[in-house]
């Protein structure tokens, strides 16, 4: 099986079902990372470069174990330690790595469309791991698959989405991604997070989140960072807390079976509690793991998958 | 062979018998490396992530080399270029790492316990190479090894350490290691260097260097840390250097089959002189080698051991 | 096949039959990076350090790769994140790094002979990648395969150099390495950036670009470094540009069939023109495919090629 599709830059470009066919080989490939040889040799002789020019400990280590349990040879490329500093424009960085010939550029950027761009101007496969606050689809892809194991289903559910809203892209994928199956999607933030004309995409703008939660099937919190906001879009860290953090007493508020996730690293104390993000609804580490399963999956089909069948 | 343990976190937690095994280890794998292909394959398929909270090039570097040349893979993150900044605690980080599903993760932290504290919450393996002042075991492991090589036994010798004792892991993993199997081991340094009740440790302390050394049979030079000082612990590096440097004048007062070890990096002409360090009596590089083969040694025993038999 | 020598240090010490043994092998090497299992076993279980002392995103990426389609192990070392701050000297570092029994080390460094002042101390390989304003061989070898590829051969063309021929090690090892082979070097540049006898290489000063380039088989164009540069070596780069760049209009007075080099990263509108650059006579980026086959050429002959015939 393969992507009928070069790179994988979004979830608004991807049909229900590339995005079942994506989760479910990662389903699929859940298992090689329990097996006590973590490995299988279907890329060996693929080379993945992952290009990053934001630091990102985590998406940066998903990819790159992803990649060598496939048996491919990964590459690291991250601006800070670069030549891209000598002002280089970043088509020319893409040109001059695809001249080496690698099967896929994963691609973290601060701009959004940055992984289009590149995906324009090369042949081989790109993967946008994260570009401004545009798009982060592996994240939202990772997010399915952990609600649908646990849930059974990922169509006709109300998803929750608390935070950020403006600059998140993992909010904007998984808005995409889980409105397309027909399920229920709500956002919830400040008034200054919540972009004009967000419904476009296909959710639902609540103003408490009491009203949004109480009926709800999955919440997924946003980290607030702190760290990239200019101007302060909300009075304080408490003042947020109180009204859009999750703490067990408003968890109390939500269904009984309702399921937590948050795309990381967590403020512990601000977007969520302690006990909240410990505990028994939440999902947060399976995410992580389900992450592995996703990105092989995404290598699979994108390099691999013809040579199979 | 597998050592009944999970992690490998300090000198001090390990048996007699477990220190035996792991030297007697290593020294069967010292051989992989002098071989033209320089690999065995008994780890593939593992994953060894390299957390270093602390830079250093050559730990890093031996225990990655020690990774490949098992066939394992290995993930290095740094701190200095990762998302760790975005004030994620150790724990948060560590379980993260861990739903990606490593065997194994080998961290340095500028904190003693760091290591002990994964351990407590992680399932996979975790090595300690390096916590604050506390220990840094594999270093003392391939100073055994160094030793037991070079002298044909590790029972009953004169072992004087010569520094910064107080702040020095290198010492501390010696001290209780060396002391462990019936060695004298005798600590000098400026009254500043010397903890107070370290011969707790199964130490002499000596206030000459002199009458330390003079029926030594091994001497190990600690690196003076200049930039790890915060108030000065003595007048002057020249003054230092006079009274506990190890220059070829006081070394002719050690016994004429005395061995000299370091742990690297050498401060040339401070702790130790050039004539010294790249002298016929300095086992430094011998070091760097049994280092690779005693990581190599500590990832079969913990990760692999129980496969082979 | 295998060289005659453990280290490649610049193009001075190569005899034509040398750099044509390493051409030819780069050659054969080339269809390895289009297939579809880009990787051969040759170098399985050797390990090769690249010990980068400058970054670069280019070059470090293309040893790396080159490494890891041989098979061999690679690992990474940048001083910005290593400990080599400490203040241990060069030969320590690479006395302690040749102790883990690489296979060969990769050096770039500012200072000029550093490569060989490591090949003098180690017993394994030492790989000049970049040595002050000195040598730069494995740029000088893909340069020269490139022209080769294009134009049937290596011998009785005329080569322009332009720019900054005082600081440039791509200059140097290219004027050594082609004018050996009996093509006429000619160097071209601002008075203030060619250094006084540097026609003891083998090349001609020309003043003027036009009637440099008039008759010219290639030109190659440096590339202007302005973040190296501490007092301004000319007015401004305006200036620059209008008598030393390469823009379509000049290209008009070369003959038809020149060909465009450059060792990148380039400054579009500086030293050459976006229409030059991405223009049909621009191999820049063949010379970026080439930089990987030649590099598993240089790791094959002096690792490998011993045992394979």
């Amino acid at each position: 099986m393969r992507l009928k599709r070069k790179d994988l830059l979004g979830i608004e470009d991807l049909s229900c079902e590339e995005l079942d066919t994506i989760i479910s080989t990662a389903e699929s490939f859940k298992e090689v990372s329990t097996r006590d040889i973590k490995k299988v040799p279907t890329l060996r002789g693929k080379t993945v470069i992952n290009l990053f020019y934001e630091p990102s400990t985590r998406t940066r280590t998903s990819f790159e174990i992803a990649a060598k349990r496939m048996s491919a040879d990964a590459v690291n490329i991250s601006v800070s330690t670069s030549s891209v500093v000598k002002g280089e424009t970043l088509k020319d960085t893409a040109k001059n790595l695809e001249a080496m010939n690698p099967d896929c550029i994963v691609i973290r950027h601060s701009c959004a469309g940055a992984p289009h761009l590149l995906a324009r101007y090369l042949r081989c496969s790109v993967v946008n791991a994260g570009d401004g606050a545009h798009e982060h689809p592996t994240q939202a892809l990772l997010d399915m698959l952990t609600v649908k194991e646990k849930k059974g289903t990922l169509k006709g559910l109300r998803i929750v989405i608390v935070g950020d809203i403006a600059h998140s892209r993992v909010a904007r994928s998984n808005i995409i991604g889980f409105s397309r199956f027909g399920n229920e999607v709500r956002v919830v933030g400040p008034p200054t997070m919540i972009p004009p004309g967000i419904e476009e995409l296909g959710c639902r703008v609540f103003t408490g989140m009491d009203d949004a939660i109480r009926d709800a099937d999955v919440i997924m919190m946003l980290r607030i960072q702190l760290e990239r906001q200019k101007a302060p879009l909300f009075p304080s860290v408490r003042e947020y807390s109180r009204l859009y953090g999750l703490d067990t007493d408003r968890l109390s508020m939500a269904p009984r079976d309702v399921v937590i996730l948050h795309p990381g690293p967590i403020n512990r104390g601000v977007e969520i509690s302690p006990e909240v993000a410990d505990g028994p609804y939440s999902l947060i580490l399976d995410q992580v793991t389900n992450g592995v399963a996703v990105r092989m999956a995404v290598f699979y089909l994108l390099l691999g998958g013809a040579r199979e069948g």
